[in-house]
């Protein structure tokens, strides 16, 4: 994989141009993408610029976002050849820190649950996990440094882990998703996608102008809770040996480390996240589901079908189930400084018939808290999986932070 | 003007086709908006639908809001001849109500400040107020029964206000923005204008499929707090004179009326709202700005030149402050069922430099309570003032509710 961190400290020792660097990422994604599909379109050729923390990162965008350089087609026919007047707000982000916007990289449907053409770089034969598959893939597979995905239920945690790559899900709208196509505004959440944790930071905290996401020179022991979250059922065998073994290689990296039950309530607000997703599904996607029900891609569509009789006291329901699970969590917080759980069930399923389940995600997004996965082992057929590490909302400095002392745990082991 | 209740029950009678309510409209753009200005484009023939609550129900769209029929210029050179691919979710909502989408209302770019060339309909010197500048004067001047705008500072009650027509400003997000020109994600919320209050509170209804909002057979007395909103400065004497009458008629309705004074965190609130607005619009219009400066509006550019300098810590703190004013608010609602306070300062002002003062609506945006013009009286120059309602967040019901109980009150005086 291509470090973040290791071009800009090339770039800023004049060892490496912005130029040259983005013409590497153009290179190895013209040798790699034939096979892996991560790339729905690309430039060809690209001006790099030369001022930015983000100078010579070439960075792919998952292509339900606006650019006014590429079409976006929502990974639907319904958008097919749809050429946006604007750049999304975190495009922007990214051009006014220097980056250059290399491509537009496949999504399911609306960013939905049916799979794209992308295969997974450590095992072509299984799904690099969705939705935001495209970019988990181009960044596993060394093609780019850094890529853009969203979260609803699991979208950019569950690839992450399936690929093998570092991403975190930011606090809610600590990115803005102006722009980027919705699904279900009190859960969309725009994230990142790069090869280690330090790399992640360097990109969120130039996108947002927020110096204190860098991680610190000396990273701080944290308090740890594990949580098992057996209200979304029993892990496959990976899923529980990488918690296992994050949790080990935390302890012995000197962590306080303990396992934690959540209130009732934290069980609740998972069950209520599809109520929340679907009801205001029905109103994001509201003309593509009544004037283009035909051209709907089929799972999403049966998901739609089977959801239409929620009604607003359903979703005003679960917004409250929400609101005090958010307090309760909140609470939880005030004993430890981060979370540490499942990314997935386990390695990424056979096949491409399914991008995977969201299980142990959704719960995470409805909260709001920041969410970073870290690769904790390699399962049988070199797949990768990750852990989650959670903190409160607002604390993504400290959920960095606390990954990468994972990270660095795993490293020694 | 046009009462959407007075068609739904000649619709319902069978005395008026739907088609016939809808050329009416038709017929009425036809003779005023020549001299009044109100719409930026209008279908010349249609077709109403057959079935539905609002069927026979023409309604005025700001141009803001994304339409698959229209172009969707937001009041800039910028987004000239732009056409959207889908219609915005509040706009499916109303054709799924059985609407009819006559055409797009004037607004000021990107719903800012620049005033549009649409004259007030009650005197042609004279702003109808912004930024939903033509949903308020198409209403005003009778040419349409319903007509939807966006408020981020004070854009729906204080057009309202001037125009004298009623509207709502729901609770925030009670109807989505997915598809509407975001200027800032913490404040943009999509209203509504009718004749009457009873008038709103059927369009929002059928809109929201929510029968709760609909008015109850019997209006319940209610407990009113006069809020004078000291900290915004002091009104003109039409608009103090506006919410002193609408006092008197409210007690001598019957309802228990006592002036109220707000926690001081209240007033923070109210200073910070620009802080949060001109941050958010920062990212939001990031393209428009950036790569557009020359077309910008001018008192827009004006506005963002000034808060370039805003940090992601003036945005957190801002935000740390509303959420406590939000607490302290729901706090206040406790003794009373709902506020009554000035939707302006007072009639509109002379001539179209300026589209009036949102000084005492901001403060209700950023709570996201749900706010309802009431007009109260007419001023020199046959000019209306309104004053406002405003419920607890959620309380949409009671809002409009007591709003129709001022109503009333005013009627009787």
């Amino acid at each position: 994989m291509i470090s973040l961190a290791e071009l800009q400290r090339r770039i800023d020792a004049g060892e490496l141009s912005p130029g040259a660097a983005v013409a590497q990422s153009l290179e190895a994604i013209g040798v790699q993408d034939k096979t892996i599909g991560a790339f729905v379109c690309r430039a060809d050729h690209l001006n790099a610029a030369s001022a930015g923390p983000l100078r010579g990162i070439a960075v792919g965008i998952k292509d339900i976002m606006d650019t006014a350089e590429f079409p976006t087609e929502m990974g639907s026919p319904i958008y097919r050849g749809y050429q946006p007047r604007r750049d999304a707000a975190v495009v922007m982000m990214l051009k006014q820190a220097g980056a250059t916007i290399v491509g537009k990289t496949t999504t399911t449907a609306f960013a939905s649950v049916d799979p794209t053409p992308t295969l997974n770089p450590h095992n072509h034969g299984h799904t690099p996990g969705g939705s935001s598959s495209g970019s988990a893939a181009a960044v596993a597979a060394g093609m780019i440094p850094l890529a853009l995905g969203t979260q609803t239920g699991g979208s950019v945690i569950r690839p992450a882990s399936f690929c093998g790559v570092a991403a975190i899900k930011p606090s809610y709208r600590l990115l803005p998703t102006v722009g980027v196509k919705c699904y279900s505004w009190t859960l969309d959440t725009v994230g990142l996608f790069a090869a280690g944790v330090d790399d992640v930071a360097r990109g969120l905290s130039a996108m947002a102008g927020r110096p204190e996401l860098l991680l610190p020179p000396s990273i701080p022991t944290p308090r740890i809770g594990v949580v098992t979250q057996d209200f979304a059922g029993a892990p496959d065998a990976s899923g529980g040996e990488a918690l296992r073994i994050a949790t080990k290689a935390a302890e012995r990296a000197g962590a306080l480390v303990w396992v934690l039950d959540l209130p009732e309530i934290i069980a609740e607000a998972w069950q209520v996240h599809s109520v929340i997703q679907e009801f205001e599904a029905h109103q994001a996607l509201a003309w593509e589901y009544r004037e283009n029900y035909d051209a709907m891609a089929p799972l999403l569509r049966a998901k739609l079908d089977e959801s239409r009789g929620l009604t607003p006291a359903d979703h005003d329901a679960a917004i409250g189930v929400a609101s005090r699970a958010r307090h309760a969590l909140a609470k939880v917080f005030e004993g430890v400084d981060v979370l540490l759980t499942l990314s997935a069930p386990g390695a990424a399923p056979e096949g491409l018939g399914s991008t995977g389940d969201a299980r142990y995600n959704r719960l995470w997004t409805l909260m709001g808290v920041p969410c970073v996965n870290v690769p904790a082992l390699t399962a049988k057929g070199g797949l990768p999986v990750g852990v989650q590490v959670i903190a409160r909302y607002g604390a993504d400095a400290a959920a960095l932070a606390a990954a990468r002392f994972v990270e660095q745990a795993l490293e020694r082991k």
